[in-house]
C-alpha cells in the first residue's frame, strides 16, 4: 500500500495549502492514494447508450444538451439596442482558450450585419498612398497568430463598489477572454500605404452605428498589432468585429476596434468621444489620465469562486487564470487565510506572452471559514495589488483598469461569496 | 518612398520562394511597398450597417451567415448509423485551434447520448482497490490543461492509392485537428486505485454501442495521459466523447477512447478486436505490426491547396500546419519546384509541443506550372519522407501512418490540385 496523499504532500502555507508538486511533472507520485470522492467498484452496468447505434455525423458539432446551461452573462444597457457587456463564465472554463461562443462582448451601439463582400478597410491620412482594401484583398496578405487575451478595460469594476457583489468569478471578472488570433500585421499594410514622418498616431474607426473609434500610438501598430481575420481558427465571430477587427494585443479591449472600417495616420491623438468622455482614468485629484493602453497583471481563482458551494472538508483544487498585458505570467502565489501566508502555484505550460496562464494548487480545506486569494507576478516584476492598495492608490472614483487581487470567503456550511479583505 | 518587396525580399529557393524574414519580429520592414492586392483609395461610403443600432448580445454566439459554408467533410459508412468519419477543413482555417465545432470525428458506431450523471469511469483489474469515479467525484480532482494535436491514425490515406485524389486539404489530411484539451492527469487515478507490480497495460473501453477498446502501455499512463473533461474550454462536445474521454498527447487517434467507461490493468496487451482487425500496419512480407502509437513528423501546406484557384501571378503567402506526436516541430521546409530546392519556412510561435505549429513563407508566383510541398522536421531529427519513399519503405497495402510529403500543382491557369511527385 502506498502512502495517502496528506502524508505525501507537505503544507507549504497556512490553512491548508499543499506543495504545487502534484502538478509537476512526476508529481502524481506525490499523492499516493488520493482521499477525494472515489468509490469502491461494484460491477457497472450496460447502459442504455452502449445497446443501440448512437446518432450520426454532424458537418458542424454542437455542445451537449446536458452544458446548455453555461452561457454569457448579459448585461444590456436599458433602453438600447444591443449596447452594453456579456460576460464569459470563467468558473466554467478550465484550460486557457475561450471558446468563442463564451468569449466577452462590448458594443455601443450593437453587432453590425456586414456583407463581407462589400466591406472595405481604408488607411489614409498622413501616408503616402492612400489605400482601400476588400475582403478578398486582405486574404491574400500574410499572417500571423498568436493566442492572446482580451480584457474590456472596465472588466472587474464591480469590485470598486462599497459592498462586494455577490456573484460568480465570470459575472466579476468575465469581461476578459483568450483566443488564437491570426491576421495580417498592421505594419505590412502601413508599410506599403507609406507612413509620412510627422506620422505619429493612429486612428482606428469601428463600422458600427457607434463608429467607435480610438487612438493608437502608431509604435504599436508596428509592435505587434494586426487586423484580426480569425480567432479560434474560424473567422471572426460577428459580436468580435467580423469581418475585421484591430487587435492590439495586451491593450484595453476597446482600442481593439472591431468591424474596422477606417485608419487615418495622424500627428496627434483625435481625442474622440470614446477616449475623453470614456476609458480614460479619473484621479483623486480631479484630473484624468487618458491612453493608459496595457492591461495590468491580474489573476482571478475560478475553482473555488463565487456561487460555488464546496462539498465538505477534504481536498481540493484551487485553480484559475492571470495574465498580463505586459508579457509573461512569472508566478502566481495562493493564499487561502486572507493573505497572511502565500503558496506558489503550479502553472499549465508552456507558459505564453499576453495570454491566460492556467494556475494551480492542492488545498486541503478542514471545514473552517477561509479567505482564498490569488496574486499575479508578471515578467516585468509587476505583482497584483490588494484591494486596499489599489484603492488607496486610485482613489473611490476611479472605474477602469481595476486589477486587485480577488478575494472569495469559503464559510463553514461550505458556501463561497466575494469579500473584500 | 520605400522599396518594393520584390527587392528588399530576396529570393531564398528556386521558382520565386522569398526569405522568412518577412514573418519575423521586424519583418515588416523587409516587404515596404508589397505589391499585394490594394486599390488606390476613394472615400468610402457610410454603409447600410452603420445608420441604425445593430443587433442585442447573446447568452451564447454563433458565426456568420455568411461562413455557413466552412463545414467537416461528411463520410458515413453506408447502411451504418454515425459509423465513420468526418474531416476537419483546414484550407478554411487559421492559426493553430480547431474551433471543436469543426474538430475531425472517427465513430465506429455512432455517437451515444449519454446522460452525465449516471455516467461512471470503472478502474479495475491489477490494482488494490478498484474504484469508480463518479463525474461529480471526477471534478474534484487535479487537472491539467495543454494544447495537443489528435490524428486518426488512417489520415490521408486516400493519398495510398494509384490516383491522387483530388480534394481539399482537409478532405485529404482533416482527420487531425487541434484543441486546447483539460483533464485529470490518469497517473493520479491509477496512484489512487494502486496499480499491482504484474500491471503493465491497460484495457480502454468506451461506452458507446462499439464498445470501442484499446489496449495501452501503463508507461503511457504515468507520461502524460489523460482523462480529458474540457475541450477549448468547454467541456468535451459529444461527439468528443463527452463527458469524458482517454487523452493520449501524440498517440494515434482511436486509441484515445471516448466515452469512457472502463480502464482495466492488465499484464499483457488485451488483443480486442479494434487493434487486431484493424488500427495495424499490414507490412510488404505479409506480417502486420501491431500497437504503433505515436503519429509521426507530418505537414501540409493548407494555402495555396486542392480545389483552390489562384488570383494570377503575384506574391502570395505559403501557409500550412506541421505536428509530431514525438515532441516539437523543429523547422518545416517548403519546395515551389516539386522538392529540387527548398526553403526554411517561418513558424508562428511560441512553438507548442505534440500541437499543430503554423508555418509560412512568402512565394513570388510568375505564372508557371509549379508543385508546392512542406517538410516537416521534429525535434527528434526526424524528417518527413517523400512520397516515394513512404510507399518503397511500406508497400502499397497498408492504410495507416501515412505521413508523407503533400505536392499541390499550380496549373498556368491558377487550378491547384493533389499530386505525386
Amino acid at each position: 500500500m502506498t502512502k495517502r496523499s496528506d502524508e505525501t504532500l507537505e503544507q507549504v502555507a497556512g490553512n491548508g495549502l499543499l506543495h504545487r508538486r502534484l502538478f509537476l511533472a512526476g508529481g502524481a507520485a506525490a499523492i499516493a492514494s488520493a482521499p477525494f470522492l472515489s468509490v469502491q467498484a461494484a460491477p457497472p452496468d450496460v447502459p442504455a447508450w452502449m445497446k443501440a447505434p448512437g446518432v450520426g455525423l454532424r458537418a458542424y458539432g454542437e455542445r451537449s444538451a446536458h452544458e446548455a446551461q453555461v452561457l454569457r452573462a448579459v448585461g444590456a444597457t436599458p433602453g438600447t439596442t444591443g449596447t452594453g457587456a456579456s460576460r464569459t463564465p470563467l468558473e466554467s472554463l478550465e484550460g486557457i482558450i475561450t471558446p468563442s461562443s463564451l468569449h466577452f462582448e462590448r458594443h455601443h451601439s450593437g453587432v453590425p450585419e456586414i456583407d463581407p463582400a462589400q466591406h472595405q478597410v481604408l488607411i489614409h491620412g498622413l501616408v503616402e498612398r492612400p489605400l482601400i482594401f476588400t475582403m478578398d484583398a486582405l486574404a491574400r496578405y500574410p499572417m500571423v497568430s498568436h493566442i492572446q487575451f482580451l480584457e474590456c478595460s472596465g472588466n472587474s469594476a464591480g469590485n470598486n463598489t462599497a459592498e462586494p457583489p455577490q456573484q460568480t468569478a465570470g459575472g466579476i471578472h468575465g469581461l476578459a477572454s483568450c483566443s488564437d488570433w491570426a491576421g495580417i500585421p498592421l505594419s505590412v499594410l502601413l508599410q506599403e500605404a507609406g507612413v509620412k514622418p510627422e506620422g505619429k498616431w493612429l486612428l482606428a474607426e469601428g463600422a458600427d452605428a457607434a463608429g467607435m473609434s480610438r487612438s493608437v500610438p502608431i509604435a504599436k501598430a508596428f509592435d505587434d498589432a494586426i487586423l484580426a481575420l480569425y480567432q479560434n481558427g474560424e473567422r471572426l465571430r460577428p459580436e468580435q468585429g467580423y469581418p475585421v477587427r484591430l487587435f492590439l494585443p495586451g491593450y484595453e479591449g476597446n482600442m481593439n476596434v472591431k468591424w474596422l472600417r477606417r485608419i487615418k495616420v495622424t500627428a496627434e491623438p483625435t481625442m474622440t468621444k470614446d477616449e475623453t468622455s470614456k476609458y480614460s482614468d479619473l484621479q483623486p485629484n480631479g484630473r484624468s489620465l487618458l491612453f493608459t493602453f496595457p492591461m495590468e497583471a491580474k489573476s482571478v481563482i475560478t475553482s473555488p469562486s463565487g456561487q460555488q458551494k464546496m462539498r465538505g472538508p477534504g481536498l481540493y483544487q484551487i485553480t484559475g487564470v492571470a495574465w498580463s498585458g505586459f508579457g509573461r505570467i512569472r508566478r502566481v502565489d495562493v493564499s487561502a487565510d486572507g493573505g497572511k501566508t502565500w503558496a506558489q502555484a503550479a502553472l499549465d505550460g508552456p507558459v505564453l506572452p499576453k495570454a491566460f496562464t492556467r494556475f494551480r494548487l492542492p488545498w486541503r480545506w478542514d471545514g473552517s471559514p477561509s479567505v482564498l486569494q490569488s496574486r499575479a507576478v508578471d515578467e516585468t516584476g509587476a505583482v497584483q495589488p490588494s484591494r486596499p492598495a489599489l484603492m488607496a492608490a486610485r482613489g473611490a472614483a476611479f472605474r477602469y483598469h481595476y486589477n486587485a487581487i480577488q478575494s472569495w470567503n469559503v464559510a463553514a456550511a461550505g458556501e463561497v461569496t466575494n469579500v473584500y479583505a
